[in-house]
């Protein structure tokens, strides 16, 4: 048998073991009505979907691009350029979405997000740089840092955004050790695993501070599109002036999770080592090169179809899918008011955030939320949720739950917010009366 | 301007600086005829192509693994689990092709050969690890290692294969030092860049060594479906008793580089610094999870069509572009002995091997072959080819060039070879009439 000494924590990840435990939870209680996965909501695909896609982005290839028709097949059938296929698109979307001003050039395609999460850190990040990251924390990131060896100082969330205070303290401890806070993880856009959004002037402060630490921002707007069309904040990339912020986008909740596209904006001027000077973007297409070679063309043609069909809009693309998340979240808080809130027949001591947009909603319970009691919930109460646990590097989240209602029926979630309700009864009141 | 001070040499990678030289010589000179890249033949591919494949794959879904329509379309357009969705297929075609009985859950599909390597090394490497190459070495391989800050300790080709003793004591010094030789990556069948085939005798004792020095071997079997059905040579995998050997293959050149899909086998049990066991193939697919979460389903689907299309079969699959490439091969070894031999028009102290598969030669002349000449040979002789240079760790291949005839017409072979021969005259002949 091969032994494996020093695994840099791979397999004993304790990011990687609480999903796999979730995994095998709701492979226990495939009857269970799960709260678990924040995955996006299933849409019609098959032989002939895909084909109206490629065959409308071909059609592109040849009109917009010049290409002639054997030239646009090699462009999807070959291998391509590591920065990607569809970034002029991107590029275009994120103008008509967010009056983002990048050029195609600053745009590097990768494979989903969680590509463009590694190769933008490995990247970045040099020996003794950390990363900061807004907690509880998307565990891809965790995986990737873990990955590559990159050291993680989390930073609470508040209620409105981030805690700026502990932040500033992160880059002073990491100065006095001789290390630097390279950059802060953060989706400012209704996170997951919280549902947290960033007000604006949050967003803005963020920035202020970003540029009197010399830190980067890496932000991910997987979540962006969810918010309501008047409710809708600019993206920090957005309001940056000073180059602060690397954009990490996927299409993956927008349209299509199979594809896995995603996208890196990095437009600033990085000056190497060496003298030379280059966009960010080159450095990151670069290492991805080593790391994938290039986006498989065939899935960017196929969300290029998608965005073209959709006038080259992200927003629009994503229009239907947002207003069922936003009805399902609607739901789902109501379902919690009228189920466990104080008024009610409320369970005491338990709380939860009220957000509007995203996937999640962040619930506080007066007991410890741990693997026990998931296990209880499921074999039991037939309901299954995240212990919030999961997400955060240190020890926090115990009391702590994340719900996420994006592909459930409202008939599902009202009967999984009364089996939850069970379950809080039974752990809280049930004890109360032991004790009594 | 950011600053980037220790880039672990990403962007001023010699690797990349080679590529992105190689790629810029060739955009200054589009008219050349290019021997430069190793790109598989193009073949017709556009949507009614794609969805062909698709639905031929959603039928299998159905049929074969008992889905509902809606749960097949699902399982291409959703997330998927990190260790592939065709693993069956693929499981089934190393059988049916070249007798290696894996099973599907010791086969994880990745984004082609390239993530394949980069989440082994990741995997399996520890501080202190060194990995031996076979030199001249396929630059992505050279690449993962960089990004993972991998020493690398390449070890000489030989005419039939690499220079066991040279590895052995490759081993020896590792260990002298305090570290060890975790593997070797190799190309057996026709490698990149030197077309260099190991035969069956070097490939027992290479597999000896590595039982005998506690080695892995990543066998790297791109180029293996190229040879002539009858002079097929088995893979180290298949002649793997002791779980010695790592597979990793790829799509891109048997059947369409733009799905970006590969796979890697790794079914051998392993254990944990915690003291758990697993196989390799869940590590891999754990690492993997972190760096792009799964292979683009769509992609994985198109592919598994291909497959079933032909049966099941990889070779099958492979096997009309396989012919041309011989076929180019020929002609162009053909073209060298009309036009380079001693005993025709030739130069003196030119020379090449012989593959009887793949896509390179290697060919030796008196004079350095570099940036210099390649220069020169773009300019004044319409003629591209690539400087062995860039496929050395060190400072070896100086007098070496690599020629690929895999996607060129077989007029263009004998025109390109007319113009290298003039280039040679003049460098060689030239340089000793000005000597004279």
């Amino acid at each position: 048998m091969l032994s494996i000494d020093h695994l840099h924590g791979s397999l004993t990840d304790p990011v990687l073991d609480s999903v796999n435990f979730l995994n095998e939870v709701m492979g226990r209680y495939p009857d269970a009505i799960s709260f678990a996965p924040g995955a996006p909501r299933p849409a019609p695909f098959d032989d002939s979907v895909a084909a109206g896609h490629i065959r409308r982005y071909l059609r592109h290839l040849r009109e917009a691009r010049g290409a002639d028709p054997e030239e646009a097949e090699r462009l999807i059938s070959q291998y391509g350029p590591a920065r990607g296929l569809i970034n002029d698109l991107v590029s275009q979307a994120l103008r008509t979405d967010h009056g983002i001003d990048v050029a195609p050039e600053s745009v590097v395609i990768t494979v989903g997000a969680q590509e463009g999460m590694f190769v933008t850190l490995r990247a970045l990040f040099s020996p003794g740089d950390v990363l900061a990251v807004a907690e509880p924390c998307f565990v891809g990131i965790l995986g990737a840092a873990r990955l590559l060896d990159i050291e993680v100082v989390p930073v609470s969330e508040t209620d409105d955004g981030i805690d700026l205070d502990q932040l500033a303290g992160a880059c002073r401890d990491a100065r006095a050790r001789g290390q630097r806070v390279r950059a802060l993880y953060v989706a400012p856009d209704h996170s997951n695993p919280s549902g947290t959004l960033l007000d604006l002037r949050c967003r803005r402060e963020l920035l202020a501070l970003a540029h009197r630490e010399d830190l980067l921002l890496l932000e991910d707007n997987a979540y962006a599109f969810t918010a309501a069309p008047d409710q809708e904040l600019p993206p920090l990339k957005a309001l940056d002036g000073g180059g602060r912020v690397v954009l990490i986008g996927t299409f993956a909740k927008v349209c299509l999770p199979g594809a896995r596209v995603g996208y890196v904006v990095a437009g600033q001027d990085v000056r190497h080592g060496d003298g030379r000077s280059a966009p960010l973007a080159e450095l990151i297409a670069a290492v991805k090169s080593m790391v994938t070679v290039n986006t498989s063309p065939v899935s960017q043609a196929v969300i290029g179809g998608m965005l073209l069909e959709r006038g080259g809009s992200i927003s629009a693309l994503g229009e239907a899918r947002a207003a069922e998340y936003r009805q399902n979240l609607r739901h789902l808080l109501q379902a919690l008011d009228q189920r466990l809130s104080p008024g009610s027949t409320g369970i005491p001591g338990v709380s939860w955030n009220r957000p509007r947009g995203g996937f999640f909603v962040r619930v506080r319970v007066p007991v410890r939320a741990d693997a026990e009691l998931l296990e209880l919930s499921a074999a039991e109460f037939g309901v299954l949720w995240t212990p919030m646990t999961h997400f955060h590097v240190g020890d926090g989240g115990t009391n702590e739950l994340r719900l996420s209602c994006s592909y459930l029926s409202h008939a599902h979630i009202d009967e999984g917010v009364e089996r939850l309700a069970a379950l809080l009864d039974h752990v809280v009141c049930g004890a109360r009366e032991r004790n009594a």
